[in-house]
């Protein structure tokens, strides 16, 4: 998506640590009207799928799930992070390893919101090794749901965790692709 | 707002220590057009107050301060939770107390995200004590940006937050008013 790239050339900096910050727009500061766009953009990637419900996980997806599920007229279903692994039997739940923050954390999704009838979207702003949405792929395992795809924001090419899923069979959608990043260079995976 | 007074009669569960669990519809699952409607009740109520920034603090608040952000066409600021107190020079941030989860937290905003040139309103899912705008507001003051007003979704009338607020000449919105909850009861302030 043309669109984001030129946002994170404009506005995104790297930092130590392959970390892409990009927190003017997408996950500190919220560009309401460019985040609707990339919710519009997942919505007409998806469109027939038949997707009943979008997932994300706690906090910084939750935006573009939220704009992408009014345009697909579907609830989202958060999955909660929670420290502790001690989790009640009424939920469904993964440990994922954080390589941002360097710990784990225990996914949760209590068992009302995610049934067999489901058939799910993942939603999320970026995407890495690919930890968060593979402990959410757990998530839907456990509760029967069909998986039919993940959508991201921006997908770090070079970490691999999206071409990981693909292989797997998993249909991946990213709107941009960074290839490599450093200091003063950004490229993109052409589609 | 009577249509979210019915929801929370039909779809809200009261449990132990005076939680009021509304997960189905306002921060498990996310009802997108319900939350849409909160939106934009809360535009409506703040649409000639020259609202530049929406701030809210994650994660359960964001949904509703996107949907608000987005029918008054402002960015939405996210104040992150960091379990350490230790925080750099380069933002902004209040100690919090959580009656709900029973301890600390920081709240964190960027300094590049809020100036003295903002005219923000606070939005949250629920206001009880009033711990989490107070501590949004601490950020305020530091930043020098100007506090329109509060709008939250549900206001726990009986945990005193919301009045304690208004007395001090703060403007507080809450679409219901819980005045007072039992497992087989619950009343509406009558506006």
């Amino acid at each position: 998506m043309k669109l984001l790239e030129e946002k994170i050339l404009r506005e995104g900096k790297v930092l130590p640590g392959n970390v892409l910050q990009v927190g003017s727009f997408l996950n500190q500061q919220l560009d309401t009207a460019f985040i609707c766009r990339l919710g519009e953009e997942i919505a007409q990637l998806y469109k027939d799928a038949g997707i009943t419900k979008i997932v994300t996980i706690e906090s910084s997806g939750i935006s573009i799930a939220f704009a992408a599920a009014v345009r697909l007229n579907v609830p989202v279903v958060v999955a909660k992070k929670s420290i502790s692994a001690n989790v009640s039997g009424s939920v469904y739940s993964a440990r994922i390893h954080s390589f941002t923050h360097g710990n784990d954390f225990t996914a949760i999704i209590s068992k009302p919101y995610l049934s067999e009838d489901d058939n799910v979207l993942l939603v999320d702003d970026f995407l890495a090794v690919g930890e968060a949405l593979r402990g959410l792929i757990a998530i839907l395992e456990q509760s029967g749901a069909k998986l039919a795809g993940c959508a991201v924001a921006i997908e770090k090419g070079f970490q691999g965790g999206g071409d990981k899923l693909r292989e797997q069979g998993i249909r991946v959608e990213s709107l941009a692709i960074v290839e490599s990043m450093t200091n003063d260079s950004l490229t993109f995976r052409q589609s």
